[in-house]
């Protein structure tokens, strides 16, 4: 059990007393923090609990019911997930003092507005190494790529990052290795702002190889940020959300190399959905590292950048021709609602049953199928349930 | 002076006299024989006075009417350019013999219908060095790029066109150094049907280091063809109307490298124009030889290709999907009405008065810059008068 008063001595430095000077404010950003030790990235309940009662109050209602039965099997299945994690908490919160982070949430000023566009998958607060208000100011364009890049992939990294870092725009990338290390190092380089999402916690610079350099990014005016808490190691489910979160803080997503099923896609995924600006650097028809961004050129609209010019163009664009507005929550929403787990459904009865147009249906479900939210079978569309 | 009756006997054998077994259509095409001698491609007075006439009446009168006074300013100008050229036709006949050509006109079966979407750009006739029916029969791809063609553009040139030749695929192309030999090259040694459209006479093997190429692909089944008569020699303005029957000749056509200003991209101006799939393969963005493959991707609304089975999919598509359908003949009309060579117009004025949407007005504006028929300037577009 913890009392959010111990929480709140444990949490004294690790969140902007200035700004949360209302006790109110204090205790919800206090309750936040213990939220990203207990939950995963994206724990719907938690979630809905958070909205509708407040970080603190549903915090309250879990520790509280923890002990008593409940009807609500998915608020029951939601305690079975978060009560072993509360044993984690002063752990967290030691390792995020120990290693200078600190907790930033929707309410303070520093908060980046882009992860607002989220909606309900939007984080509940963020850990922050570095600088707080890093990624508050400027436009950010997310330049993301393969680990397994090769020379060319890193030269053209290499060569916008430097030239939009020089034109005062940050970069924002995964702190990789390949495409994403030569995006920060390039941004170190010139000068300029560059934020690193991790899928761990962020007292745990990883991978480990590029530890030197994210401390660099940490401490250059830029941040590395994690929605999971200290002392968290990445997973393959934190590295696909931690994507979400790279695609939401930047103005416009550029894949700079990927292979055809390459992590990025899902970075791009995220960025169309949301409605930003895609682009992808095209590369020799021959190179397995270009087959990616020739599949977002292909089948996902993406842009076809390749200059520094053509990048910053892309920031004065609107959406994907092919997408409709909106959020990301309502789309996945609407194209959840329209998917059965058991019947498959042909492409124009999901377009029917969501309201979106064939073609739109199309983009949207080739993108939950990189995300492995949706499966292609001969007989139509299924929800995989995830 | 020429009497019909004296060119009937030269043409003897060098139009297929078992199909124009009547004798109106022998001396209809006697006489486009003839005017593809007198006229240079795109000759819009002759093209018109051929649709209202027919080919021979249309050469009886300007022959007639050559001494006398007329106050049609237009017509006048006609004879000015045609009748110099009166004496140039015996050589030019008697070329086509000597080099084994043969005149195809629309009036026979083996004309290839793709050429009549040009309307009223179509040519007369064309002359062929080889298989009449080569262009008549399964659906050919323009493989088509740079001179200045690097390894890389080469070998994927091969690679297509070997491809596509196995699935029975004709591969068009511009009989040029570069990428036009590769692909000409690859086909051929696969044993393929392969077409080169040349920009001067059939006579003339031009380049002349692709000579003996140009020798195989009229002897293995394919054809040399050309809308000059032979002995014409290539010219700029050839070039660019020649590139327009390459467009038409192609169920696609795909684009495998091309500097910024390369002349493929008139080519692919024309293949959307007639709305025919367009395809650009993407290279290294630090290669200048595939600048112009980029820019149609960017602003063309070209498909990315990247292997055979994508051009194969390319041909099952229609039209482009901003250029709305019909034929060149059609949007270029209306484009060249809606400009004016005085005063320049805004691009939404352009679009309203040819009844484009604004987005088509501006492919479309793209395409007429790249051939130098419109002009781009502070003020808005101007017509170049061409």
């Amino acid at each position: 059990m913890i009392a959010l008063e111990r929480i709140r001595e444990r949490m004294a430095g690790l969140v902007s007393e200035g700004v949360l000077a209302e006790e109110e404010a204090l205790r919800e950003s206090h309750a936040r923090a213990v939220w990203t030790c207990l939950t995963e990235p994206g724990d719907a309940v938690a979630g809905a609990a958070i909205d509708a009662l407040g970080a603190a109050d549903a915090l309250d209602l879990a520790l509280e019911g923890a002990g008593r039965q409940t009807s609500d099997e998915r608020w029951k299945a939601g305690l079975a997930r978060w009560m072993p994690r509360v044993s984690t908490v002063d752990d967290a919160l030691d390792r995020a003092r120990r290693s200078g982070s600190r907790l930033l949430t929707p309410l303070e000023e520093a908060w980046p507005v882009g992860l607002s566009d989220l909606g309900a998958h939007a984080p509940h607060a963020v850990w922050v190494r570095g600088a707080l208000g890093a990624t508050a100011g400027a436009p950010g364009v997310a330049l993301v790529g393969a680990r397994a890049a090769t020379a060319y992939g890193e030269h053209v990294a290499t060569e916008l990052s430097a030239g939009l870092t020089t034109s005062g725009i940050a970069i924002v990338s995964g702190g990789a290795y390949g495409i994403d290390g030569m995006a920060h190092r390039a941004a170190l380089a010139a000068g300029g702002t560059t934020i690193a999402v991790l899928a761990g916690g962020v007292d745990r610079l990883y991978p480990a190889g590029h530890a030197d350099m994210l401390r660099r990014v940490a401490a250059s005016g830029g941040a590395v940020i994690a929605e999971a808490p200290c002392g968290t190691t990445p997973t393959k489910w934190r590295f696909l959300q931690r994507n979400r979160l790279i695609a939401a803080l930047s103005a416009a997503t550029v894949v700079v190399e990927a292979g055809w099923r390459s992590g990025s896609l899902n970075t791009a995924g995220h960025a169309a959905s949301l409605g930003r600006p895609l682009g992808a650097v095209p590369g020799p028809v021959t190179s397995a590292a270009s087959a990616g961004c020739h599949r977002l050129l292909r089948e996902y609209d993406a842009r076809c950048v390749t200059s520094v010019d053509e990048v910053r163009e892309l920031l004065g664009e609107t959406a994907g021709t092919r997408l409709p507005e909106g959020t990301r929550t309502d789309h996945t929403s609407r194209l959840a609602d329209a998917l059965s787990t058991r019947s498959p459904r042909p492409l124009a009865d999901v377009a029917r049953r969501a309201g979106f147009s064939v073609d739109d249906a199309q983009t949207l479900l080739g993108f939950a199928e990189l995300e492995g939210t949706a499966r292609r079978t001969a007989a139509g569309w299924l929800s995989t349930g995830r």
